[in-house]
């Protein structure tokens, strides 16, 4: 298994179907599970412990310790990423997911951040393959043909206002 | 045992001490250990299983896991003390101590509330306890003695200013 | 009488509900009251001084000061839920309930956390209640299994994408 | 009786002092005590029913409940001085005071702001005290010729710079 | 004139008219006027001149400076009201209007509290007025028997749940 | 060219349209482009250095980079506009914006004010061009105008109350 | 005059003279002075209508409403500069100084930004002024310079290490 | 080259020695330069572009763009340490770190978490190295040994208070 993706709650599979598809999009091969660092705290060691996972994005709200107490259980890089939940909007995931003390590195992605957790765990990967390496500079430069397209778009919505 | 202390750093003793102070002074049996929910997940959780204490303090600084790390392991009360530390002076640790998801909660005090922690210990454990129930008023009584101590001598500095 | 709940506005019933909810699916007795601390100081004081209940439960919004208040007239533990509200969607109740000075310790929970607030104050009544530390055992496990069938549905959606 | 000060505990009292010296440069009467809406309920209680103060100043820190429960318990104006303490310096505090529901409202300064309270009072008083209001207009026109003494002390600074 | 209330804008009449109907319902009168502090500062200073209000209330949303310029031409009292606005939800506001420099006060009141800005107004001018003293009185009556009927209501809510 | 606006997104359009329907309706030329900081840099650095715009708009939302990283490749004033997006609402893009280093800076209005952006960019074009002086003047007089309409509006609103 | 600087109060010149003397390394004309905007208003009002300054300068802690007070007088282009203060440290006045509403605009900058606020203005002046953009131009190479030398010395304590 | 730490100012070296420190520990080979986003974008650029190594770590404070900055010119994983400075202490420079837009992700570590920054980097380089992964193994052995002895130490000092 190249990625293992862990989310707190069922609820979280909307936004984290989105770091599924990237990964998927590169043929890297990923496992997907629901476990809460809380309710299930067995199954989150259980997991993990036996997950022969190269990367592990795992993916929680409010007082966020899915990804720091995944961490605590490897040494294989651990992608966390907040997710915005009522009232705080995901501050509290944010500060619950990066300040993590000296000795258990989680590598926070923005709230929310599903898509970059997955290219994060893909970059990761890259290091050392090459042919994952030249899809990530492809995936880069569709991304500038795409920004130069809604240019283009914005650029006619602009002329069409003189 | 009535009271378990869990701390995620020795550095937070200096703090914790005033919740042991205030324990005995209610003549409360209390334990203390540090163990940290990133560095030593299986002493905590070894600690908690093992554990009698009828009631568990937890405190813990930053992406403060701990207090939620102990509770998903227990159904005895836990009362969070969240620690301030730089550079959010504790606001990290507030929001990963009280934001707890549905289903295993969390008792959190302010942060720095180490005394307040104990107190509350008192409190869980007055529910089936007349005599400490007593001394909890009794202590009530003295705070209210102090207050009023701490008034007169304000007063005559007042009147010292005319 | 085990659990007083106590509510700053008819309005909180909607969120406060489940805590009752939750009470009663323990066969813990509740009582329900609406007294706001700034409104009507009066009913608060007397509602708590010729209550029995073990434990109080006070819910509020704002500069959410009824935990406290409740607190301040009784050594029972109380337990605070900082409600949300427009505009700063809970900080100020959280920050309200939360901050309390040494002596007068309020449990404070989640940001809306009724549900948790409920299973607190069982975990406090069950540290002398065998029997209800036995159900709380069984609903950490249904817990658990909820989890778990959660967890399987999402690996279903996540074949399915294959 | 003038204006009466409270104050959540002795530790107030430097920042507070400059109310007091405030007030009496207008020949205000004022009082002061030391009472706690938490630990001393009842003698907030009591001070406030027993008051003939026009208007009242509550000053606390924290969870600043002080100025909601005075204004609770009279409809003279209060003037809420919410004050700064470690860790959250004064956010709690001025949220706890400033926030407060609709029907009890509590005129709030700014964090620490003693000084703008005792003269809120004074702009209170002199609404129906025409020689106060003549010495609040001299007050003014002092603190413009005080700007104006810096500003050349500033412009002596600027010049030597050349 | 008893009150001046000067607006920002006119899309803060929805939230500023809760006032007049408050100051209305005390037989206190009233004018109302929209005059920004930033598009039209000479309106500002020759309106809080040329008025004879003994108390202004001034409400703005952002960088609410509308109740400090008012305040600086004036020393009657200033109620300030900050109002929620896209996207900081009146933190702006509210900092923007509550933290005064020490020589001119605002009396802040919560984002969005009009209805209490108008009972502050209303308890300034009562302090040199009776009978309006005992119309504050009797509105507090009223607010409890609300309270109550409320607390009723939830009571049947409750007890229909068993 | 007089200004150039670079957004960092087509999604950014609909807020910074209004920036150039200001900017026309001082006849000032303008050009609009999208290129991003992180996914176009170097389309972001070749229309930059390759730009004769007197003035660079520069938008965008979450870490907002863009308007530091056009301040970095010219000595033209750079004018940021941060934008509001989910979750932090603009924080994000606020603080990333106006807190530059010392050495480069930007010129930050509010979260979406992209009005506010044009104005100020005219305004430094007015610094060496009389008419252009002329004109904001004439724009200040006409928002005057219809604050006092505006105003007109709530007075009528506030007769048809009484 | 090119450039006019006005500071809230006199303490804030320990921060601004770094705008001065950067001002006066590019050889501009810089002229000083402090007034408040809620102190000293008719003195703020003067001094801007009475200055031929081809920019502004507005520097101001707390409610910082100098510099939205200053652009509600002028044309001219306002930069302003919030300071830092106790207890919020310069968010109030961040808050107070870009949240501008729609017509006023105030170019803000970093907490504590007197040197960019200064280049900032140069930047502004550079438009219509070759000469002063040239030093714009030497001014960053010099910086370029500044940085190398200090990635040597680092460099060296690095090396060192080994 | 293994590791590249790039730093936006010769003041981070204080805090950047710690992840030199912990990577050399670990064998791996690591490069240090101080470069700034605003200040030296060029140099920041060709760096990046010439460098040939596997990770970088970079280091930033205030609207700390770096770490963006460097992930926009390669696709190898770029870490972010968010440096605290004053007056936001770090929140700027968090969130200008880790909220960054679909399709460039930055790997935030805590503010000021130089030392996790390291240990991740040497996690990513373990995913292809077995003999790096068995020295984190021991490192985190090692870890748990010194909780242990700091935890021997509390109690000692514990047991001295009975």
């Amino acid at each position: 298994m190249d990625v293992a993706i862990i989310m707190g709650s069922d609820s979280d599979w909307k936004v984290m179907q989105k770091a599924v598809e990237t990964l998927k999009s590169f043929d890297v091969e990923v496992d997907v599970t629901v476990a809460s660092a809380h309710r299930t705290p067995q199954k989150v060691h259980d997991f993990v412990k036996n997950s022969d996972a190269k990367v592990f994005i795992a993916a929680a709200g409010m007082a966020a310790h899915l990804a720091g107490v995944v961490a605590s259980f490897t040494t294989r890089p651990v992608v966390g990423v907040p997710l915005s939940s009522e009232p705080f909007q995901g501050l509290d995931a944010l500060l619950s997911t990066v300040q993590m003390p000296g000795g258990i590195p989680v590598a926070t992605m923005a709230v929310g951040g599903a898509k970059n957790a997955a290219l994060f765990a893909v970059e990761i990967l890259a290091v050392g393959d090459e042919s994952l390496s030249k899809k990530l500079s492809a995936y880069r430069k569709k991304m500038v043909e795409e920004v130069e397209s809604k240019s283009e778009k914005i650029q006619k919505s602009f002329l069409e206002m003189n």
